[in-house]
């Protein structure tokens, strides 16, 4: 397989490049102290017999975080911090992810409780292994990661080479020149990035098979990890040989089934072995890798793109490894494995080789100065071993004591930071909050994501066969086409919305500037809102909340609205307060007040210094990339504050209120306050027919009220409807400044998935 | 009722010109000699039982169309056109709307059927009428005109005022005092407006009442019009003695109904008079008006303003008329009704009393100028009878030797005229012409339309108690609100029909310009389209059909993409011919070839006037009013030219093809092919397959296909799919350049109305 020479000739080096990426992450969860829990898998992280993203391994207490692949490594980590954010956020308070791949404060084998799967044969096989190999063996924690090579660039080189006659064929030699390479040369990672380099005694028991004090490379990849039986051997000259061989074993009872064979490298594709002759390997899982208790994901995307040059490196190697080669690495791997971490290695040499093997293949195929970087980097480790990632762990394990003391303080952190912004999907901050939002319960729940577009905040969620699409957090298939167009148009929207015999404020409309001037003598005295037709924000809006009484004040106004839209209205003013109803199908999930931005004297600061107290709650920011604005302090709300009599030097009275808007929109700092349980229930039915008259099942509501505790009567002194919005943020409600929160993205998920009941 | 005060002194005067108004105009089928045609009433015209727009009055032969309320006469009269063309477009080829309103050509009266309804109640009172008045007098045609007062003025004035107690009473005040004044001076509109001077012999048989050649200004509206016999009095001091004496008439059996007396002001509101006292005057209906056979439509706007005014005039008066005054109109109106029309009339002086009575109050109301011309031209018509409508009609009729000759011709003409812009609704030509499209087949089916923004093509429909929003003329609420939104995003799209397991080409999008370049080698070689996301109109997009061979030209055609979007797709390029189908529901119901922009030569005509030929194509015009639009001349035209070695002045040989676009929009001059019938069936069920696999009902679908004669495989080679349009102009097919006319505008409605069969 002359694959160097047909990359290069063929310019494939870009495509060779690609591919998809996934990763797994075992870890335990621990008290504040770093000790394994014994509480059952949280329930608020849906059934474990479908859930994508989280799972346990072996036992209850060992989460396995599940990335979905990616063609870009950047976007697992993005799945990876995401994941991690929903199940920090969602652990009981008093547990953690504990950072290292040991385990620590292990509790006696008789607590310990192997997975609670639905499938008895899952529970079954776990039961299998604790008495096999003694439950604490199986505890350790570690990463895989799964790659598959660009299925495009398979296609082009298979085209182009006459070796192999079946694109299969040469699918499978491809994958296997890649895991028996690895197997080869796997010392060098382990050397680089191995953790594991201690463990407490109580691990290993009775039988220590390390003295007092020394450290090892990797405990995990060690034979004193888990390793199978040493008649375990399977052969990996070709494909048909590895399933053969790994089939008898099964057959012999050696291995209960193909699972239990423990090797670094998983070929992957089928149920069974037997299938990949039959499909072909899809793609391989490297378990090589110990967690990284220094990246709060358990490892470094710095990491995960060496470990992607070394994998390509494996397949730009000229030889292809043969079962003679893999036992040599495996003895390697061994040996390294115990070497004493704060040494060099005996096979420095060969890394070197191999490391610059891989600098030559980055250079030929015209790749980043970013990743030869990093290789040139490990090139240095190879010499300096305190630079690798076992140096700087063991400094700190003596630094705290312990690991396990290290891995708690790293697991608080981890935590704390999971929580810095509570309200965001760090990873997913390029989207709307609502979508955050959603997408956060959609990774707890279970269901699987796919972003079609992030920009345009478009989802499709599949459940079981069940595939729904969701736009902006809740634009769903629920809703019929015309209802958003309905409500686009505030004309429409009033108009449908009194034929369905709801309170409107009445308006006339004009598309001329002379025309709604001559009609003045209609409004004269009258309390109007002066609008153009469709635009949003405010612009171009004037309230006569007095009533109007002079023709030019009139004629300004209507000049304004007109800047901004070829219609203008000139409507009622309904006096009340305005609340805007949140409602999905037959139910008003949500009642929100808005409060126009404001601040309450203390009888000691000024309007400026009150303002940045108020700022800096941590809901407040930019109103983009959080739920609340800070309040500003430009021309408009000094203007307001003139008109108290007040500057932003004034030292207001104890619990006077000032006022810094006249608007109440959230995004020039008002207060968001939640009245769901204070609203009459009368209201709440209004809201839910305004929806249904215009056929929307998701819509935010704006009802204007007189009083909140009154029943609603059938005129508008009581009540009227004045808009309705098919885009109602979902943000405000469910992190509100005052009242309570309400997780509206849950019920767009019972309405998209009513099948699932957990 | 001190109304003028009132108005003047609360500015009232803009109210107190608004109003409702609605308009229903009679007139006769006849054949091409204007001879009453015998026919049944046409079954396009859907059922007569439910029908808005389109009844018959007296006989099957006697259509009545019928407008909405409105509160602009404009709109009224927008109506009456858009009703009139659907009717002149539908009728039978041989058949006309006779303009006069005394009748033509009367067949022999047992010829003559009286109007088919559902209802036998319906047919039993016209057969009644047969026996009692004969069948001729029944074939007389006219204009109601049905005036509402504003509802908020009424209320408004009611307020001010101290004479009644309850807003009932004060209502049906208004309404009688306009009624009897009306009444009491009705013969002022009778000598300005009537047009039934004369009449065909056999109209009256063997009692001739009129000499030989004699002329009369109204024989509709004269004591040989029908009339009630003399005992039918009704008494109008009262609302309460108007229903009693009617209702005693009834119970005398002297009618046998109410509806059978005669008035030409009908007060409305209720089933039965009584129902009046209940629920108060709603508005008044007057029946005065004989058709002006110069209109198209049987009366002009300027004729209908000066009757609101007129109407106004009778309730600014300070009086208001009793039973007394109504018999003296009466008197007046067969008086003036008998006069010689070339003469002046008896009652001059009085006319131009209430003629300048209307003009002070014009004055007092700050009313336009173009309402007191008119009264002006009126005043003037008093004086010089040959300015009448029946002067110019009396001098046509002579032109024309008789009524009937002259009705013929201008029915010829009205038809004609109703046919020039047949893909048009004249009158709603503001809207686009899918929606003027979907209007037409409504009205003609008999579906209750509301205009909720004409400018945005927003239309209410009505069946029934069975409510339907419509927009753009196929945005409804049987397509899901995610469908658009998915179709929105070319990305999104691609997905979803990829995962759905359609023909999609491949593509990669990318957000930055440098590094779509450092992927060039991707597709070095490759067809491909350069694109950018989302801009539509072919802005952006560069094509390499023949393959992309240089860096330089792919990074220019990026660059020129990204202009155009944040977002740009570098996308497989299909070989074939687009075909644009069109779905609804389960089927694809029509299928369009667009060709760019072309002439073919005829040896002997330049370029130039090839064009200029194509260009009178009757469907060639802007492309916005038109279905098609004419091809330019301009830049990209003539560089299109040069391409082929032409100029605008060389002239092609016989049968050559001359392209003058590359592109095929039909924006740009190009032409539309109907294919549906020639489109191998399994492309038409893939395109239905792709609208729902978007969860769209109304959907285009852009399928590239190899050969439209076989059948579908899946591969890309054979079709595949590049776009989805939600927003699919049915106009293309409903009117294309070449093959068969799909009206998909029904399909619409069978689609919205299922339960409608006819």
């Amino acid at each position: 397989m002359k694959l160097q020479q047909l990359i290069r000739e063929n310019h494939l080096g870009l495509l060779f490049q690609q591919g998809n990426f996934g990763l797994e992450k075992e870890s335990q969860r621990v008290d504040i102290n770093g000790n394994i829990v014994t509480t059952p898998h949280p329930v608020v992280f849906g059934n474990r017999s479908y859930h994508p993203y989280i799972q346990t391994d072996f036992a209850e207490s060992q989460l396995e975080l599940i990335t979905p692949p990616n063609t870009k490594l950047e976007d697992s980590f993005r799945w990876l911090s995401a994941i991690h954010e929903v199940v920090l956020r969602s652990l009981p308070e008093e547990e953690y992810l504990f950072p290292l791949s040991m385990p620590a404060g292990l509790p006696p084998e008789g607590q310990i409780q192997e997975a609670q799967f639905d499938n008895p044969d899952d529970v079954q096989y776990r039961k299998h292994l604790s008495a096999q190999y003694g439950k604490y063996k199986q505890m350790v924690s570690g990463i895989h990661y799964n790659f598959q090579l660009s299925p495009e660039f398979i296609e082009k080189a298979f085209a182009l080479q006459n070796e192999y006659h079946e694109l299969k064929s040469f699918q499978n030699a491809l994958y296997m020149k890649l895991a028996n390479n690895f197997l080869r040369y796997q010392w060098i990672l382990l050397y680089l990035l191995a953790a594991t380099p201690t463990v407490e005694s109580q691990y290993f028991g009775k039988k220590q098979p390390l003295a007092e004090g020394q450290l090892v490379r990797s405990l995990r990849s060690s034979p004193y990890g888990y390793v199978n039986s040493d008649d375990v051997i399977v052969n990996h000259d070709s494909l048909e040989s590895y399933v053969a061989s790994l089939e008898e074993h099964v057959a012999q009872g050696r291995l209960i089934a193909e699972k239990e064979f423990y090797s670094n490298v998983r070929l992957r594709g089928g149920k069974k072995a037997r299938d990949l002759l039959e499909k072909g390997i899809q793609y391989a899982e490297f378990r090589l890798f110990d967690l990284n208790p220094f990246a709060p994901y358990g490892i470094e995307l710095k990491d995960a793109k060496f470990i992607h040059t070394f994998l390509l490196g494996m397949l730009w190697l000229e030889e292809t490894s043969g079962q003679k080669e893999v036992e040599i690495g495996k003895q390697k791997l061994y040996q390294v494995a115990l070497e004493d971490p704060r040494t060099e290695t005996a096979f420095q040499a060969e890394g070197e080789t191999i490391l610059n093997h891989l600098l030559t293949m980055l250079e030929e195929l015209g790749a980043s100065q970013e990743l030869k970087d990093v290789v040139q980097e490990k090139l240095t480790q190879l010499t300096d071993p305190t630079q690798t990632l076992n140096g700087r762990l063991i400094q700190a394990i003596e630094e705290f004591g312990s690991y396990k003391a290290l891995g708690a303080k790293l697991a608080q952190d981890y935590k704390a930071q999971a929580f810095e912004r509570f309200y965001a999907l760090s990873a997913f901050d390029n989207m709307e909050l609502s979508t955050q939002a959603l997408f956060f319960d959609l990774i707890q729940q279970g269901i699987k994501i796919e972003l079609l577009d992030e920009n345009d905040q478009f989802l499709a969620l599949k459940f079981g066969d069940h595939l729904e699409y969701v736009k902006n957090g809740n634009m769903t298939s629920h809703d019929q086409y015309i209802s958003p167009l309905i409500m686009e148009n505030k004309v429409v929207t009033k108009k449908v919305l009194a034929k369905a015999g709801f309170n409107v404020p009445k308006s006339v409309e004009f598309t001329r500037l002379e025309e709604a001037v001559a009609h003045y003598p209609l409004f004269e005295g009258k309390a109007v809102v002066i609008k153009p037709k469709s635009t949003n924000y405010g612009l171009g809006i004037t309230i006569f909340q007095q009533g109007v009484n002079n023709r030019e004040d009139f004629a300004k106004a209507i000049e304004i609205a007109f800047r901004e839209d070829k219609e203008v209205m000139v409507e009622d003013y309904l006096v009340g307060t305005e609340y805007r109803f949140f409602v999905l199908g037959n139910k008003t999930l949500a009642v929100l007040l808005r409060v126009p931005a404001n601040v309450i004297g203390d009888g000691i600061s000024t309007v400026k210094e009150l303002v940045e107290r108020k700022n800096d709650h941590p809901l407040r920011g930019d109103g983009s990339r959080t739920p609340l604005k800070k309040i500003a302090l430009g021309e408009i709300e000094q203007l307001q504050l003139k008109e108290q009599g007040l500057s932003i030097n004034s030292v207001p009275a104890k619990d006077q209120l000032v006022q810094l808007r006249a608007n109440s929109n959230i995004s020039t700092g008002g207060d968001s306050i939640d009245m769901t349980d204070q609203m009459h229930e009368s209201y709440k039915q209004l809201a839910v027919g305004i929806a249904h008259a215009m056929g929307a099942k998701v819509c935010g509501v704006d009802l204007i009220i007189q009083d909140l505790n009154q029943p609603a009567e059938p005129t508008l002194n009581s009540w009227g409807v004045i808009e309705a919005n098919f885009n109602p943020m979902m943000m405000m409600h469910i992190f509100p400044y005052q009242g309570k929160s309400r997780r509206l993205t849950k019920a767009v998920i019972n309405m998209l998935f009513p099948e699932i009941t957990n």
